[in-house]
């Protein structure tokens, strides 16, 4: 794409003047319409060493209100970030509502940078675009408008600069070395930037290559498209919601989807005395396990859903009961802040990711989106539809970079569920865990019931697939559960 | 204060199951109790190796509902954390209102292994003492209920312990080197302790040492501890609020004291020349410095308060104009999230902090509690009395970690704001700096004179004075601004 660039288009300097102050007033005008209309924006800029990036993105900062901008240097990941998924540092970067995120070199870190510079192997490099085309259009399906720049400039330009940068002063002179050792591989990356802009210049997640052998004219080309991005994420954002590319619907050509929940044999129980001696044998090689988990710096999440009622609190307990509270996390999911509802629903979740070696427990997870967001209705009906397909693609990013992710179904038939209920409410210690949600919740049983066959049918994957657990027995719940975290485990490690 | 500990006291194994049973429903009640009342509560645990911590926090998590509890477990701090004032890391994990933060180790980390081990200096763990105990008390000043533990456990049990855990795997062994390589230094332990002990057992944050040689007790102790301790935090919540200790109060014995804002001589100016090419001469040596700072990690924050329409915004603009955006960070302090105010309220400037090496620009400050929040009655009158002390605490621990802070407060008269007030709404892009709430502060011009006397007179320290700045002249005061500035950074490097 970048064969084509047109170097020869300038702007008269005698004209720059008065059109870059015309610019700076739209731009003002509008970064605080997108404020008001709470549409985060997200402005990444790459380009080459020396084409001229700090200065064009201070050019930019200089029109717009501190109070609504946030900018995100990126250099090599810290050993937190290294911890986790690669996305994560991108993740919890993302702009809330209202507010615009400036990405001075980004995501694509790593097929430039990492992958020239041999510091990811190839698999993963390669494996990153997809993952870079899923996280955008997740942030675009969520109303974000990103604004792409690729700064271009030729070899020689680059070299010229660089002397020039060299000659200033000493500290500079220090401060790029690894200008001039990447400026020598310039055909490497030439090759990969030619790459990335091909494999991720998607619709609507076009990239903008600015031509940066003139300031001001790159400075011009800058700003007229960011005004001509943001008057569109305006206008759109007042548009009707069109449907999802990504919803699955309802109904096959066979009729009905065969139903999952119906089959699941409830009758399954366990004697107290097979009990005791398996949850031991359980509990015992779980603290091995975490401290081969801790040694190997394997990422671990294991998630609990369920009915209400459905024991997830007991199977937790059980399964944290003998750990060392340093190897693992519960990370109960409640209401939403609003911090965390003025971002796309994944946030929260990528946000609370602990570091490898320390086993993730969620309590309740991200598919309170597609069962009660979707029955409440907290969220549109495209909107949660969508979510199947996003939910998928963040637990394969999770499971394409070696994390040990295992999702449990707690299901218990209507009886057993009304039995807890009252035996909640007639013991004092236990009267909290009872509210008047529970007992609404308990109404829409039907809806429920549809929500989660839709959820157990599009989220079964083969790299996350889900494990339907017979829990109208406690004790039959909680080893089955146990035991398959340890299989889990144990062939990872 | 370890000699007389008493490790005779032992519970009966036959007594032990009920009574830690009727401990931890009481414990379950009473920590749901706290959430409800919204009080934060922090437990500590320190104590020697393999004294039984991770088995005995354990226990009591058991007791707990994990979706009010967040555990912490401290180890050596990370780059980004060492990047920051040492107490960042634990400031920033402070619980919410109505949430239990446990830790795993902690703060005194610093004066124990980072002791010991010779990892910092003496005057910096010397220094650490008077940090840690103003940061409990601000904590505890602020409603938290803090609970600190120490496990305590002799040389040879210590030692007999650590041969089992060797025995048991050959993972459980890499795990504990560390842990021998302690115990050969018990001695260099027993005095650091001591010593810690003594420095910091402060009315209301006293240390709680747990005999551990034998786990059930230590077990009960702690759950008595812990039931007592929050019942004395929630029947305190319900008292009314006593006058804070550190509240300075108005007037001296020789009457009025002296006005500060009176005596600043607001005809100061500067002609347009002389201001271009100062300006210039700023700004080019600003990239240098910054070079500079950047190589030498130097923290450097820089703060700007003043009268509504006093030039903030334009002063902050100059300084960074020329500045790589990867050099500095804005940060405006605007409404507080429910996150935020659900914390102390010097809790998010500690977590806006950026790594040292990035300039730190703050637009408006920490001084909006003894500011807007006293006069709005956003906070209740001892709150900001006390805020004074805090604040310069806080300020005192980022400039003792060798930072350099710049406090700005811009002065401007009454009739020079009337005057930008109706320019700003005479021109149309600038038509929205001006709101309603300006107006209305406006009109409270006496109670801000006052406030801000007060705010000069009390937190003008030795180690983060205060700069006010003429600013009827926006020319004027943004040279004494970026002046200050380059002086102040020059002096430090």
């Amino acid at each position: 794409m970048l064969e084509d660039i047109d170097f020869k288009r300038t702007v008269d300097p005698e004209e720059y003047r008065a059109l870059i102050d015309a610019l700076e007033i739209k731009v003002a005008e509008l970064h605080r319409r997108t404020k008001d209309a709470g549409i985060p924006v997200i402005i990444v800029f790459e380009g080459w060493d020396a084409s001229g990036k700090a200065t064009m993105i201070n050019r930019l900062l200089l029109a717009m209100d501190p109070r609504i901008f946030t900018v995100h240097p990126i250099t090599a990941p810290t050993a937190e970030e290294s911890a986790r998924p690669w996305l994560w540092r991108f993740w919890t970067k993302t702009p809330s509502r209202g507010r615009i995120a400036i990405f001075d070199k980004s995501w694509y870190y790593r097929v430039m940078e990492e992958r020239v510079d041999h510091l990811v192997d190839e698999e993963r490099w390669m494996r990153a675009y997809g993952h870079i085309n899923s996280f955008e259009r997740n942030l675009v399906d969520d109303g974000n408008v990103l604004i792409k720049f690729f700064l271009h400039v030729t070899e020689e330009v680059q070299e010229k600069r660089l002397r020039k940068l060299r000659r200033r002063t000493t500290s500079a002179w220090r401060l790029i070395q690894q200008e001039w050792k990447h400026h020598k591989h310039y055909d490497d990356y030439l090759e990969a930037i030619e790459d990335m802009l091909e494999k991720t210049d998607t619709r609507p997640c076009t990239w903008h290559i600015v031509p940066s052998h003139d300031e001001r004219t790159a400075n011009v080309r800058i700003f007229e498209t960011v005004i001509e991005s943001l008057e569109k994420g305006i206008s759109s954002s007042d548009a009707p919601v069109a449907g999802s590319r990504a919803a699955p619907t309802r109904g096959k050509k066979n009729g009905k989807p065969q139903q999952v929940l119906p089959r699941v044999d409830l009758s399954l129980t366990m004697d107290e005395e097979e009990y005791d001696r398996r949850l031991k044998a359980c509990q015992e090689k779980l603290v091995e396990l975490s401290n081969d988990v801790k040694l190997a710096q394997i990422p671990v999440s294991i998630m609990y859903s369920g009915w209400d009622a459905a024991g997830k609190g007991g199977n937790i307990k059980r399964l944290v009961q003998r750990l060392d509270p340093r190897s693992y996390k519960v990370i109960p999911i409640i209401v939403p802040t609003d911090e965390e509802l003025a971002h796309h629903h994944l946030w929260r979740f990528w946000r609370e990711l602990p570091p490898a070696g320390r086993i993730a427990i969620f309590d309740r997870s991200w598919y309170g989106r597609v069962l009660v967001e979707r029955i409440e209705g907290y969220c549109r009906e495209d909107e949660w539809r969508r979510a199947y397909h996003e939910i998928n693609e963040m637990e394969q990013q999770w499971t394409d970079d070696g994390m040990v992710l295992i999702k449990f179904f707690l299901h218990i038939d209507k009886e057993t569920q009304l039995e807890r209920f009252r035996e909640r409410e007639n013991i004092p210690h236990k009267r909290w865990k009872i509210t008047e949600d529970d007992w609404r919740n308990r109404e829409k049983w039907g809806l429920y019931e549809e929500a989660i066959e839709d959820m157990l049918r599009f989220t079964d994957t083969k790299y996350a697939p889900w494990t339907i657990i017979e829990s109208n027995s406690k004790m039959f719940s909680r080893i089955r559960t146990l035991e398959k975290i340890t299989g889990d485990i144990e062939r990872a490690l």
